[in-house]
């Protein structure tokens, strides 16, 4: 907005995109609709080199690019991607090596075990010279210190703002907005999932009938354990204490505790004492100065901002040590908002470039 | 935080302070504990070339600098800052004119009916070629559209964080992490003032005793006509609207109702209906595309997230297309937050410079 520099250039920017569910396709479609004015505010225009999908098939096309809204469509009508113009048969790595992009869009399935595809697909990216835009949890959570060197050392940018809190600025809200300040400690409702049902809980619903209403409006997976054994909201927990706080934490190291336990009557006795039970994570500097993070069931007072957080909404706190906490409240999933949050690292990226492009 | 760049290269900026009150000082106070973290993680180094207060005194020191260490335990103890090494007796614009700083920190008070002397201070700083950082409410309402036009015009940056919800992020959270969206619509709570009578309220006290409490902690001034009469959250749903929403709102027709004719039995009734009356300053855009502003009185159900936000805190929930609203929620005012917020602004400009600096 308040630009030091009158006119904006207009670049043109080359993506892959590997993966391409709900979380690209968001992406995509935010960028179909928003062509004209991405271009006039922020001189960001791009070509898609590429697209794979181990489901909707992969295409590279280099020349001409490939017409996203055609390849939406396509999708969308359940065609494969492989009957448009361009190159086929290429698996996801044989993809990134070919694309010759400048961005690698990584939104393929998140792996909590050992980060794949995601984290090799990253690292193809990174060493071939390319900036890295990712919605993947895994690779950020298992691996952040090597792949945050690795970018460091290659000049490149990784970024990762939707793998926590999907669009919600969290990641570009500390290196924009908070910077400067020390934060002293982190403390949130990272997972919709289990929040939605403490909430449907908290209004008279069992465990298991809350759990089969969040199974139907499509919150929880058909195994819904990543969400409610708290392994989602560890491994996000995970990635701000490392991103945020300069830790060095271990993923499958911290201390969890999920909801899979909790009693109706725990809810009712949190209502008799005016509190509000939620599955809060946080992280905080122990007296020794380290980084200390957990996942666990907590009674909140009504008074607590977090308390209000009701359904599939997300909120983190974060306290520093300038000013006073600043909480942020907004969605934490689906296509529309994680695949914002990976447009915003896009034009972050695209910034960057611009300034960087300026030197040579 | 992931720079492309890889070792940062120090720079330093020259700072000119005109103001030296509780905002200003909380900057100072900032700069001095951080010095060395502002070095290592953002390149920034800065010498404060002047500082010029109407109760506190007028100095310049070109070449060696202030000691703002020294000034800050000065004005502390309340002695004028003349006494310090420098050259004294200049009158704010003789300072801005001869300071040759590469910044204006412009933190003088808040006049809402001609913006002065903030506006003159501004426009001067701009004139002459300086970047700009200013937690000053008036000139920013008053005259957002010929400041900004100006800044642009001479290249220049104005950056206001400060001027709404002090260092909570507003203007640098559109810019910089809601990036390639079209806000909708605002709706918040940006006066702490009377965020905290109606809070004492909704607890039973009267509106002259909460009044008279917020004046006992500081919150509200002895005449507090701008606070009560919606002067201050006028010019803030003004300043937003101009500036996260493309308006061109004059702030003076901004319909606007304040809190001093609401009795016991409005709050009483409100908590029988199970709603929580909050001063809500809001703006939408109309049929026609227009952006309208008010802040007024509003009843609001518990379901609604501005409702849990009590006592002096402040909050803006940001409507926009490509998402679900996002809410933040942080301090609105005091030294310590406006002061960080005045230093968000100079580490933007600090950065922004040293990619321009690139080009040169």
């Amino acid at each position: 907005m308040q630009s030091s520099r009158g006119r904006l250039r207009v670049r043109e920017l080359k993506l892959a995109f590997i993966g391409f569910g709900t979380v690209a396709q968001g992406c995509a479609r935010h960028i179909v609709n928003n062509r004209q004015r991405l271009e006039q505010e922020h001189g960001f225009r791009c070509k898609v080199v590429a697209i794979s999908d181990p489901a909707k098939g992969s295409l590279l096309n280099l020349n001409e690019g490939i017409d996203l809204e055609q390849a939406l469509q396509h999708v969308n009508e359940r065609k494969t991607l492989e009957d448009l113009n361009g190159k086929t048969g290429l698996c996801s790595t044989e993809t990134i090596a070919a694309s010759h992009a400048d961005v690698l869009v990584e939104a393929t399935w998140t792996n909590l075990e050992n980060g794949e595809p995601g984290l090799s697909h990253i690292i193809a990216a990174l060493e071939g010279g390319m900036d890295v835009a990712t919605s993947n949890k895994g690779p950020i959570a298992l691996a952040f210190k090597k792949l945050t060197n690795l970018a460091k050392s290659k000049g490149r940018q990784l970024r990762f703002e939707s793998t926590v809190m999907s669009g919600t600025p969290l990641l570009n809200l500390r290196e924009f907005c908070l910077s400067g300040s020390k934060i002293r400690a982190l403390r949130g409702i990272l997972n919709g999932t289990t929040n939605y049902i403490l909430t449907e809980m908290g209004e008279g619903r069992s465990y298991s009938e809350a759990l089969r209403r969040a199974q139907e409006l499509g919150y929880a997976e058909a195994d819904p354990s990543g969400d409610v054994e708290a392994h989602d909201p560890a491994a996000k927990i995970t990635i701000l204490a490392n991103a945020l706080m300069e830790a060095d934490l271990d993923f499958k190291r911290v201390e969890k505790e999920g909801i899979t336990r909790i009693e109706m009557k725990d809810v009712e006795k949190a209502i008799e004492d005016g509190r509000v039970l939620k599955l809060i994570a946080s992280a905080h500097r122990n007296e020794r100065g380290q980084v200390e993070a957990s996942v666990k069931p907590t009674l909140l007072p009504e008074t607590d901002t977090l308390a209000h957080v009701g359904g599939v909404m997300n909120a983190l706190q974060i306290s520093m040590d300038t000013q006073p906490d600043v909480t942020i409240i907004g969605p934490g999933a689906g296509g529309d908002s994680a695949g914002y949050g990976l447009l915003v690292d896009i034009l972050t990226i695209h910034r960057m470039r611009l300034n960087a492009k300026l030197v040579e």
